[in-house]
């Protein structure tokens, strides 16, 4: 199990091309926030705009818009009951994340069945939250595991895996992982990430960060780095390592650290890591 | 009558455990917000939130859902009449804040009469506001007293103990208090609490404080207090004390200070009190 | 006509009583905004919020509650289709503002009308805005004229006083003040004040304030001034000329300066004239 | 074709006269925001009010007026679905940008119909984003093509000019414009304008603002630069080079930088060039 540092952060936050468009940082589709946990959604779709997504759009219901759109007009939005439309839209997606807020109701598990169905063999899948929760009851299959995501804490990972969190030993993450055949980031207070052929352990981390949405905006983070940088196992680990760092360093001055805050704080700690890497560059 | 100091605020403002997960900050259930008075309990999710509470669930109205979203994705919503999710919300609670907002309509008066029915022993509960109005019209019975804490303002205490103003001395309020059974956290522009053996004084608060909403933030506070630190009579002191040094501190600057200002302040201020607590340890 | 000075802030912004409560300050009731010019009462309600008014409530077309909130939850709200309820409240008030994007439908000349019926001798009213050429189409008459302040800008004055703009000298516009016998607050790039005994000119002013929703920031600002403060005269002298003066400081840094900047100044600047003031009194 | 430099900035930006009012600057009318792509009307507004115009008001759906109005209650809103009040609306408008989120639905074509029907010679009009994919579908014809500035990106100007990406070389751009008749800004990491007599080329920009809603950013400027500059060639030419500018600059400190950063920033960069063009003047 490798340990994760500043290393994957410098390696993967590349200077971006000078002729690059918003397409060539991806296009993620979000999907999740019910009537009550509308919050979620909102969390992650903030995480993944400020990390650098090319293009975000929210399928959430209907009530959750002008919130989200008060926060984030960079945002579009979809009505979750629009079926048809949510159908094309999905289509367009590097990476589709589900879960965030979604709710156990029959209507969330109608969607994440769709999304499961839909996967193409060009697009990323994070499964987070409720989402999890849903997959495990229903033991459904994946359309390609390589490419999918979840995104579990360790309750949610006992659902999935079977294993209690007592038996939540590396050994036993690792055949389970292999059982699923896609990656696990199994968050904890030292999350640990469980890819086909490599683990990883991030040493970061504060319980300033212990509070309401914090996996939210975690997922989002995940899938605006999966949309936009090409290796996708370093970019889930770099996404992972970036979350606890800015949490780390903002709870040296906050008691509790909001989601939201991390978020506010992408833009200026990714750039750190691009500068840092080009000084490596210029030697 | 004791006098709070910052001692109290060291003491109750502890390192937080560094495997804690958000449930070991404890979840509350806030209830209050009309359709004129929303924004009352707005305010105290956002302080309850910022001091730091692991989950946060607010029941209003739903015209006050995407507001609260716009300021605050980091709480949940549930339309106030719901009353089935109602009743499973509240049995997840550690701590119920009802009142801020509520008005006084018959639904406000069924929504006070069922929490009052629900609360479990392992419960602490918050009146606030329009309920401790309600409350004194009714006479109602409380489960566990010794779990409730009132937070009157001068004439709202007249209404629930029956003492006029100019007789709310010391030992009065004391009397009264014995005979409610609940903490009695007594504002003015010096606070007193009343608790079970013992009373306290705040020394603080500033005229800045004098503005429409204040109340709703102290609630706020006092709720996440009592839902994340373990010895419930210093963290309500702790919280009354927090509040009106945060104001002071504010008003040196301002000439009136927002009760959504001293919430933003909440995370930094906390973390100076736990700081000087570590500082205290290392000697 | 007296020329406004920095004076005017130090004689009305005093220190507050020690043992104020949010009562002292001040009830205002803010009526406007129509499912089109809603942003204008909001405007105007966070301007009377900071400018340290006790309780802020605002009767306003119900779409606009939301974003109200969003923004200000430190304000209470109230369906301006509820004429009862509104009845109600409007008997609460010391200061009544009514007109910022208020609209010219028959329902706001109800409104005013209802609004100009109901004025007690306690009450302070301001008029303002679509409710000045309301007002001015239907030749009303006032209950108190000397508690009630218009603030038209040269057109709404022509409308008014039926004084073409080139006619509008300070003698032609004491004749008018006279007739009318309300205060005049006649707005343009040097602010002119009609009273019954005194005229004010107001030095300040930039062309960065040039700008849509100035004049309900200015109007929040006098209701909030006369809520709380006892001289109405100078409070209203003091109000236009801290308006102009915090929007020739931004405008030394920002090429065009928005209402919500000058509002969200206001409690500083308030603080910095106290102390001046109180530095006076250490003499 | 000319290099763009900051002398276009200090050329532009002229100190305000001292006796303006807000109708000095211009009165915009912005015309976009369906029901999924609402936050990019948005995103104009707030460009074009903290560009400097006077007067902004918004044509959109319903759905979007309350976020619209929790960021920016500077501007008006109208219900787009009400056609007879928008015309009077469009009346009154300086300059009209009709395009950022407005889709590509029967409702939304025939809005751009209805204006540029109703286009006057007094007015200016700005068409964006799907606006441009309608009007190329339908080949519609300009009441005044020289007050029309189209701002394509390179796919959308491939609709409108039927050149291939590949063909899009400055000659071929110049025929394509002389034959619409209109001006072009074409939106790529160095874009360029083609007027009728003269073509730009804008040195900045940088690829952290390769992230949606940039475009409708600059569609905000450019709207509140042609609202409020005399010389509207020139006023569109500093509008496109500012955009780039504070782009450029955030884009120092910020991985990536969202729309609303740049709006931001506005007031203060415009306050810099307006000085250093005083500078000038004092030599």
């Amino acid at each position: 199990m490798k340990e994760l540092s500043q290393e994957i952060l410098t390696a993967v936050i590349r200077p971006r091309p000078q002729n690059a468009h918003k397409g060539t940082f991806g296009r993620s589709v979000l999907i999740g926030g019910n009537e009550q946990y509308g919050g979620a959604i909102m969390m992650s779709a903030e995480a993944c705009v400020k990390a650098g997504c090319g293009l975000t759009s929210v399928i959430t219901a209907e009530k959750n818009h002008p919130p989200l759109h008060a926060r984030l007009p960079e945002a579009m939005v979809l009505d979750w009951r629009l079926t048809q439309d949510f159908t094309c839209l999905l289509h367009t997606a590097d990476v589709i994340l589900i879960g965030p807020g979604l709710g156990l109701e029959p209507h969330s598990q109608q969607i994440l069945e769709q999304v499961l169905l839909q996967q193409k063999s060009s697009q990323w899948l994070v499964i987070d939250g409720s989402a999890i929760t849903l997959f495990a009851q229903k033991h459904y299959s994946l359309n390609y595991p390589k490419q999918v995501v979840f995104t579990p804490h360790q309750m949610e990972w006992q659902r999935l895996s079977g294993l209690e969190i007592v038996d939540q030993t590396v050994e036993n993450n690792q055949i389970c992982q292999k059982s699923l055949g896609a990656t696990i980031v199994l968050k904890s207070h030292r999350t640990e990430i469980y890819a086909s052929h490599s683990q990883y352990r991030n040493p970061l981390g504060t319980p300033a960060m212990a509070t309401g949405g914090m996996g939210d905006s975690l997922a989002g983070i995940i899938t605006g780095f999966l949309a936009q940088f090409a290796n996708k196992e370093a970019a889930l680990c770099a996404a992972v390592y970036l979350h606890s760092l800015i949490g780390e360093e903002l709870g040296k001055e906050h008691y509790v650290v909001l989601p939201t805050e991390i978020s506010k704080n992408l833009p200026q700690y990714m750039k750190q890591f691009e500068q840092s890497n080009n000084k490596a560059e210029d030697k």
